[in-house]
């Protein structure tokens, strides 16, 4: 145990996770340790959903991202959850978010930080934060994540730590904590290259801040990443396709430049798509390090990879958390604002994979809101990291629900990556390399190789109906959603109507 | 002449406009200096249009930013320009665009570069530079912008020079030239204060590369920023009150943080409103020097203010550029790619205020297209400081054309700026501070702060209609685009229909 708490003066402040759930009160705001399910707090949660039973609670939950371990679905369902940010993908809470009965704050994962040190949020009462250990010189050991946590001991009232011992002791020494200070008496962020080192090993926290420490033994929730299927392989043979174009034309070399790949089964295929190309010594600088990752390490293609978080199937986590040593010189976690960071992005020239829920035939992303209306997860660092990189690609299947949904339609219902920021769209059907383009060259050339085929003549008759019309970005607005609308009323984009039923317009009656 | 060209070898190398337009060949790619009106060559282009007379002649034009001297007004009459980027502001040209014959990319200020150096761009082929002087060492010195002249002349195959000698004297000293280097090659930008210099006071240039000189006499054409009105000065008085709120709350100081103004009335407006405002020590890290900066620091309000470009009225022009001597430790001009990057705007925390074309009632953004298809201007470098700033405030007036045109609609037409970007909405009667809002929040507080009352009623029903579907983002999409159907119907966003007659949706047939 000393080993785990190297203050001494922590030795009375460890306390059962109902003791130290009994400690947080209605209308606080806490900050949660976590980051695309992994390194979430595993007791203290669940207790206050116990005590919740008991007495009314509603309490604001900041994040990383994402929680593992069922704690959003469980916060979600006992309703003591009032505001949520900047991420979250539970079922449970999404279904609460989109009926107005949680308040869902979706954020850039890189700004969150910058707002709890501007005083932009409420105070957070209380830090939640898994931990390996807080050693004798006062550092608080993160765990599979760092996300927010450095922030949230910094800024927090007061900080429960809860130990969990179930997390490989291997990853000490894998993290690395940078403060960048308050802006406007920032220096710059001293790294030029994704393995660079630039802080402490852990989360500097002052001893009398922290309220209590709660001992955990159990391992992070798995990843759910499915294994690829066809078109995800055949997603990632374009993006392989477009890179080596990319080499041909002399503006990259078979290094290619850092990579970030979002979460999810199409970017893991693209990164094991790497794995028997000519590509070599490879960077990573991502927010988060998959299944995948590992293998082009013990592969010999990846070199260094620097994330905020370590998420890995079962499988995975058996393989490598026992021999984390082979990794530790070749990984780095760092706090998402410092993964995430536009500085940093825009210096290393990122190579940026992420996924769109629908794309349109200018380029334009919905990475968001199913129709315009239902959030499905967040923009996470999407935006970060589109904004910033050198090259912007966005991959989508072209279709979903057996074609009843064409995932390329005229106008995107929601925008969260305007067509600036995206050079390349990817489906299985090919790439479409956007960038110099003009807005009429575009539409023709995401239908053609993007679109699934049942779908490009109705696209290609709005866009030739729109063109008519004229314009730097030709559209007929009322027809901009004709594809949304057909689902919504015939259970399919290219529905047939049987009726014209298109209500009037809004008037001042 | 000898000051004009310091290096002898240039001195063979002038010429006439005329011969020197006589050596671009159509198909060329050119890079031609300038920003918001300001430095952009003044004699060749008007001698490329001459010789466009004799024999057919495309051109890509490549510039930082707008040109004055009816520039892009007569190479657009001309018929001689292919594919344009990154901004204009010309009315003839926007025509053009907007018919298709000339094809516009609308990209970030700050990208250009990025795109050049990495070869995503066609080779430039000739530069034409404006310029005070070549010095011996090889610099040229710019004029009244800097914009991409640098970038233009690192990677030019030939560069014209055209010195212009009725530009101020008094501009030596006042630019700092700062080489980035590739992304992957790249050290941190050392600016951490607006007044930080790290170049040199004029651009590289390898002589050999000079293919001709040109002397010019011709004043940079006077910006046309109209004084303030009564609403530029409500919205003003709205921003400070806002300012004075975030000073009361403790988030910033009587000093703010250095400000970034978008060009414009109300940008103006707001500028002058500091004069006599208790803020003090300000600083400005900016695109464009526009008179009120001058009457600032004439005012010791502004101490030190950076930007890309100096645009001035006549009146101002004849103010301050015979004494430019007392300016010039208080300013510096800087290539657009630094004015403009990410990096710094996030280090410095800036306080982002840009106009937008509309708004909706979540607080996403339309800066360029005119309902949703025809382009006005372009997104400039609203996106470059949106994105990375402290806070980022959009404003516009609530209505247009005497009512006909609400400026907050239920869903704005194109999205430049999602609403994970945008901080503080202002409008004449009031502003909407957004941060840490969810959507069905945010909504209300737009239509009651920001509308026009007279558009209130509608877009509450709409809201309210919407509020019953549910969802993160509740939208009733058959009748998202109502308003601009409205007018495109009947004249007016607000008018009421005859008939209900919006099309079937596009269905395959």
């Amino acid at each position: 145990m000393k080993a785990l708490l190297g203050d001494a003066r922590l030795h009375d402040r460890v306390v059962t996770a109902d003791v130290a759930a009994s400690w947080i009160e209605d209308g606080m705001t806490l900050g949660l340790s976590g980051f695309t399910r992994a390194g979430e707090p595993k007791a203290v949660p669940f207790a206050l959903v116990e005590r919740a039973r008991q007495a009314p609670l509603k309490v604001n939950i900041i994040t990383g991202a994402s929680l593992g371990s069922d704690v959003d679905r469980v916060l979600a369902e006992a309703g003591i959850v009032r505001r949520r940010l900047p991420y979250q993908s539970d079922d449970v809470m999404r279904r609460k978010i989109n009926r107005g009965e949680i308040l869902y704050i979706d954020q850039h994962l890189s700004e969150t930080a910058e707002w709890i040190r501007d005083g932009v949020l409420p105070p957070i009462d209380v830090a939640i934060i898994e931990a390996l250990a807080v050693t004798e010189a006062g550092l608080l050991i993160p765990t599979t994540s760092v996300g927010n946590s450095a922030i949230f001991a910094q800024r927090a009232r007061r900080v429960i730590v809860e130990i969990n011992t179930a997390q490989p002791r291997g990853l000490y020494g894998i993290h690395d904590v940078y403060d960048v200070g308050v802006r406007g008496a920032r220096a710059p962020i001293p790294i030029i290259r994704p393995s660079d080192r630039i802080g402490l090993p852990g989360i500097p926290v002052d001893p009398d801040k922290i309220l209590a420490v709660v001992f955990t033994h159990r391992p992070d929730s798995p990843s759910p990443i499915t294994p690829p299927d066809g078109d995800t392989e055949r997603i990632a043979a374009h993006i392989l396709r477009f890179l080596r174009d990319e080499v041909a034309a002399g503006r990259l070399t078979p290094r290619l430049a850092p990579l970030q790949a979002g979460i999810g089964s199409v970017a893991n295929a693209v990164l094991y798509g790497l794995l028997d190309s000519e590509f070599h010594d490879l960077e990573f600088y991502s927010e988060v390090l998959q299944d995948a990752v590992f293998d082009l390490i013990d592969a010999g293609k990846i070199v260094f990879a620097s994330a905020a978080a370590v998420t890995l199937t079962e499988k995975k986590m058996r393989d490598v958390f026992g021999r984390f040593d082979a990794y530790r010189e070749r990984l780095v976690l760092r706090p998402q604002e410092i993964s995430n960071h536009p500085e940093i992005i825009r210096r290393l020239g990122l190579i940026s994979i992420n996924t769109a829920l629908e794309a349109d035939i200018y380029g334009n992303v919905n990475s968001t809101h199913v129709r315009g209306t239902q959030m499905m997860n967040g923009i996470g660092g999407s935006g970060d990291f589109a904004r910033n990189a050198r090259l912007t690609i966005f991959v989508t299947k072209s279709v979903a629900q057996n074609g009843a949904i064409s995932r390329i339609v005229p106008f995107v219902s929601h925008v969260d990556h305007p067509e600036h920021d995206v050079d390349v769209l990817v489906t299985e059907y090919g790439y479409a390399d956007l960038r110099g383009l003009a807005p009429i060259e575009r539409a023709p050339l995401i239908i053609e190789r993007c679109a699934h085929p049942d779908y490009r003549p109705l696209l290609m008759e709005y866009f030739r109906e729109a063109l008519k019309r004229g314009g730097q970005t030709p559209h007929v607005l009322e027809k901009a959603f004709a594809f949304h609308l057909n689902y919504e009323r015939y259970g399919s984009m290219r529905a047939k109507p049987t009726t014209a039923s298109i209500e009037a317009p809004v008037s001042s009656s």
